[in-house]
């Protein structure tokens, strides 16, 4: 008897990336149309892996629901991550000229274009949530439901106060348990959120939330962990982005603190543990499971 | 036979805006719980006329409608508009040192607090309005549309694309038109909001919605109109701001244009045709009415 054929991450990312892509030109303005909106294009079509909001589409299916009615919410996710990437690149912040592989959103534009290119991105990041379009077979209190879990993970009890911690932490060391602390807030949160919410709209029971939190919570950590890798020994080419930027900043990362040897350890284990809060679901999972193992091998 | 009591502005207004004030502090997180948490304190709490939010409320009242359904959306109105200058007060933008009397959010933290404290108070204001507190009576599908209707007029198409088109327009020349479309965004777009979900949360009807935005639009512009008067003659000392700055930035303003005394003709016409909207109204629109006479009195 023929073992069933192995899930094709490859093609499943093309695929849900494709129509995370084609909802993004349908949602951003038409970048003819003034400088903001150019600016607000050339920052989202950048590229990207656009992690976050396959997550959320694959988090809709795997409790039995349609990733349409995930892909509003996937989309305004994306938006909110890029505008946080381009407030971060600023010069008052981490000050950072290449993103994506091609010069961040001050560099292409001027500061000021990048500071309100992130606000307009956010604003209509809440605008999609509230609209109608693309979440129209979900009950409204649901969606409102959504929008306070997006608020909140990117908000200054999530990805916020985690930018801000991390800024406040710059040059003096802290320990293993505030760093986790702190990058639970600063990128965990909101891909806690994509997964969370994706569940949700996708009519997720309350125990299956419960454990799609649970793949959350590591496969977030484990993301940031290997972040903190390929800023010691990845390739910019690949990357899109200058390399050894931590170090020259004395931030406090995993691999300062444990070396790589050690925090290639501690990722594999988050990835192990959000394998197995997945052992709850069916082959739905499919994705999220090599979604975990992608996001442990991947070079950029 | 005695004719009916004046309507009291004054004491409406102290009224309204400790209604207003306590939310907010309520809505805030506590000061002392982080240097995020401290500056959004600082930058909400330094005063401010509180115009938006008690728009919205007197709206809610002139249809019909409680003040306690609209307070939420007021107070998230608010939370925009003062992230709204403390991104405008940056140094890559307007570059100002004081604001309601004290110093700006990027001098009295650093530049990387102000935009994240910015960012954190347009978020928090979309938790606010997707959070059950507050709004507890309103229909969910109605709570969406005024989602939609702050993010719409916050955005690239409103407030955001009109500060935007400002510094484009910035030393050079536009015709009145052109000044008058920039200002319908960049402070009339949330000013419409304000009074537009506020009819929407105290239940309006459509007719009266309607008369509510043409009330709005009008009075939007006689703001503005005011503004740049101030900008020209106002006391530094009542406004808790610089003056003279419109000049020195070579901006296109309704005095650079028209002159003072064409400006205040102007500004009392919008301020006439406000009044004229309200006319569909009964004694419940005098908050209102008195507010559109005060735009045009008011100092600071």
């Amino acid at each position: 008897m023929a073992s069933p054929p192995l899930f094709d991450l490859k093609t499943y990312l093309q695929l849900k990336r494709q129509q995370v892509n084609d909802r993004l030109v349908r949602s951003l303005p038409t970048a003819a149309s003034s400088t903001i909106a150019d600016a607000m294009v050339y920052s989202v079509m950048a590229g990207g892996k656009r992690l976050r909001p396959v997550l959320c589409l694959a988090a809709a299916e795997t409790v039995g629901g349609r990733s349409e009615d995930a892909i509003n919410t996937a989309v305004a996710i994306e938006l909110i991550h890029t505008y946080s990437l381009i407030h971060d690149d600023l010069p008052a912040m981490d000050d950072d000229v290449l993103r994506r592989g091609k010069p961040t959103c001050h560099v292409a534009y001027d500061e000021a274009t990048a500071i309100l290119t992130g606000d307009a991105l956010l604003t209509l990041a809440f605008q999609l949530l509230a609209s109608p379009q693309g979440t129209a077979g979900v009950p409204a209190d649901r969606r409102l439901q959504v929008i306070d879990l997006i608020a909140a993970a990117a908000g200054y009890e999530g990805m916020i106060g985690g930018q801000m911690a991390d800024i406040d932490s710059e040059g003096s060391r802290i320990d293993l348990s505030r760093l986790e602390q702190l990058h639970l807030m600063k990128t965990g949160a909101l891909i806690n959120a994509a997964i969370t919410t994706g569940g949700i709209l996708g009519g997720g029971t309350s125990e299956q939330i419960r454990h799609l939190h649970q793949y959350a919570q590591n496969i977030g950590l484990a993301f940031q962990i290997i972040d903190d890798i390929l800023n010691v020994e990845g390739d910019p080419a690949l990357l899109g982005k200058a390399v050894g930027t931590d170090q020259e900043k004395k931030k406090s990362t995993y691999p300062a603190l444990l070396g790589l040897v050690e925090s290639r350890k501690l990722a594999a284990n988050r990835v192990k543990e959000a394998l197995q809060a997945l052992e709850y679901f069916d082959r739905k999972a499919d994705p999220l499971r090599a979604i975990a193992k992608y996001v442990i091998d991947r070079k950029r």
